[in-house]
């Protein structure tokens, strides 16, 4: 038996057509980054798509190649983990509007220079649109499944809902089918934050020194407060002072939250481009499902012949157990197979990236079920 | 019957000797902004001082000087109200480190220029310190009642632990006695987002223009969203669109909820100082009363005879109930009368402010007991 080389990192499709987005406009000469790993079968018919969350990219399993820490899903995917590279043909890319290579405001546009802002405002759909031009590249009709986490999760019932044919099974992890008051609320002042910084020069940043990274920063800040659980926070933190014994009557880092929330910002600046964080936060804002098709999310769904799976955890505040919840009832009315589950973790939205080992075993058994 | 004058809204006591601060250092020069309204009675025993919250101010019943909006806390101080001024004698007074009146970074220094971020780092026991030397200058020697919300409540723990003779009634609502880690990280996020803004100067702005409008006015709109309920924007402002029919597909103010933040933070800036902002925030980080007192919370209430009550919101998540009931299991450890009751209303922390009748009756019914 031949072993076919299991990963590829560093993928380049260039799409011949303009992508049409929603906003009325094309965007052209897209590229996507991508990573496989497994072989696809002579069916074609083992393909999982893995979509990433907003700050991820398609580095799932390989090394980051900025920060050089291992792929972001690395405990999930890979020979015999729940999404077993042995078995099935994973795929994983760079949403369009990103900075991994998938273009994005930081790409080069068609009069040479960088989009900046004049790159189009682009939806959660569009960046399907992008992965199903992938699918359509890799000869891929139908996948095996959609999988994704917090934005990859939206991503994935984007798919199953506006081309309903492209996968068999669809696992939505610590997602919601629309952004609420308040996830759209956070996401505006991480803008805001980053739009003060005058080193944004209205996003013609690139080519003058560091770009707005006082601004990125706090906003990543301000984001990464929403991804940790209240408990979770305390437990790792409390009010424990950091390299010191006494509190210092000024405003150095003095509790241990606040250095790692400094770090956390600092850190995210030297892998991440502001204006795609413009971008793909707009995009989640934007997102609305139920609003995509008539209002009723139910109708979303009225093509599907998918089998779906969602999964919430108890401590994720930023999207709830009620939002998956709310989808639940949506695939019920539409009459199609789905299982749920909220699980129990200290993590807070970031679980779906930890250490949960329920997480695992539904993840493995959705997508060994079948039909 | 002769009537006193019930409000007298701009008083100033000016502190004959320096302020010590638990940092070690005095503060020397010390004026301190209150508002009283009713008539302290020939016994002096019916006074009420009520403490305000981060941004607050003595203006409780006069309107606001600079925003012309009616006190803050109008709805529930005054004649035949629940704080009822035909009754008692009502005291309010600026903290010290804010910008209304008392002295704080913006006020002039010693030498005879702006403090900015030389003013030293205070406490909330430290603004205690500076309204017992205002009772003391109004001769009160023991209040009827020490009353406040969110960082008042704060005062008024700090008040009955750390002057345990001075106030009979301690009542405490939507508050805590130690700031958690998701509440220093919040503020951390407003800090950092006011020293990242150029115009911050190191904290000596004064006299350059407008300060570090943008770094405050994002610190505001991060903090108001912990103010209220995801309950509450959703039913307040949904997915709802402002002013148009259409998403632009850009970065304007889309939604509502947009607009609305945008709009909080800028008007902040017009009312605030944003070394105050600094300084308080830092003030609430440091608040632990327990670690005050041996590391055990029912220790710093050793020395009260108060009665006290403690007051929670459900739909608080910045000073959720868990915390309020954490002081309650401190004071019956420590053998003091308290009641507390958790109230249902949908805006969040804010809650203490707004319209919920509830607690307008809590309020007056806690007061008007006798021991």
């Amino acid at each position: 038996m031949a072993t076919a080389p299991i990963l590829d990192a560093s993928n380049v499709l260039e799409l011949a057509e303009p992508l049409p987005l929603d906003g009325g406009q094309v965007l052209p000469g897209v590229r996507i980054a991508y990573e496989t790993a497994g072989t696809l079968n002579a069916a074609r018919d083992n393909a999982i798509f893995v979509a990433h969350a907003l700050t991820g990219d398609h580095h799932i399993v390989s090394n980051h190649p900025k920060t050089g820490k291992p792929g972001w899903w690395v405990r999930m995917v890979g020979p015999g983990k729940p999404i077993d590279t042995n078995r099935y043909f994973v795929i994983c890319a760079n949403v369009i509007g990103s900075c991994m290579g998938s273009t994005g405001p930081s790409s080069i546009g068609p009069d040479g220079r960088p989009w900046g802002m004049r790159f189009p405002v682009i939806t959660v759909r569009d960046m399907v649109r992008a992965h199903v031009a992938l699918l359509d590249a890799l000869g891929i009709e139908r996948l095996h499944a959609v999988v994704g986490g917090s934005m990859g999760g939206m991503q994935a019932l984007s798919l199953a809902a506006n081309f309903p044919d492209r996968a068999g099974a669809v696992l939505v992890i610590a997602s919601t089918a629309r952004h609420s008051a308040q996830n759209i609320a956070f996401h505006e002042v991480g803008r805001q934050a980053i739009m003060a910084d005058p080193e944004w020069r209205e996003g013609a940043y690139y080519g003058f020194g560091k770009g707005p990274e006082k601004g990125l920063s706090v906003a990543r800040m301000a984001a990464h407060i929403t991804y940790l659980s209240e408990a979770g926070l305390t437990s790792k933190f409390g009010r424990r002072l950091q390299d010191r014994n006494e509190k210092t009557f000024g405003f150095d880092a003095d509790f241990q939250v606040e250095s790692y929330l400094r770090y956390q910002g600092l850190s995210f600046t030297d892998r991440f481009d502001a204006n795609s964080y413009l971008y793909i936060t707009r995009a989640m804002d934007y997102f609305d499902l139920a609003e995509e098709h008539g209002g009723l999310l139910a109708n979303a769904f009225a093509g599907s012949k998918a089998r779906f799976c969602l999964v919430s955890f108890d401590t994720d505040w930023l999207y709830p157990t009620a939002e998956s919840r709310n989808v639940v009832h949506a695939l019920n009315a539409a009459g199609l197979p789905v299982s749920f589950v909220e699980l129990s973790a200290p993590y807070g939205h970031d679980s779906f990236l930890l250490d949960v080992p329920a997480l695992d075993r539904v993840v493995a058994g959705f997508l060994g079920e079948s039909r």
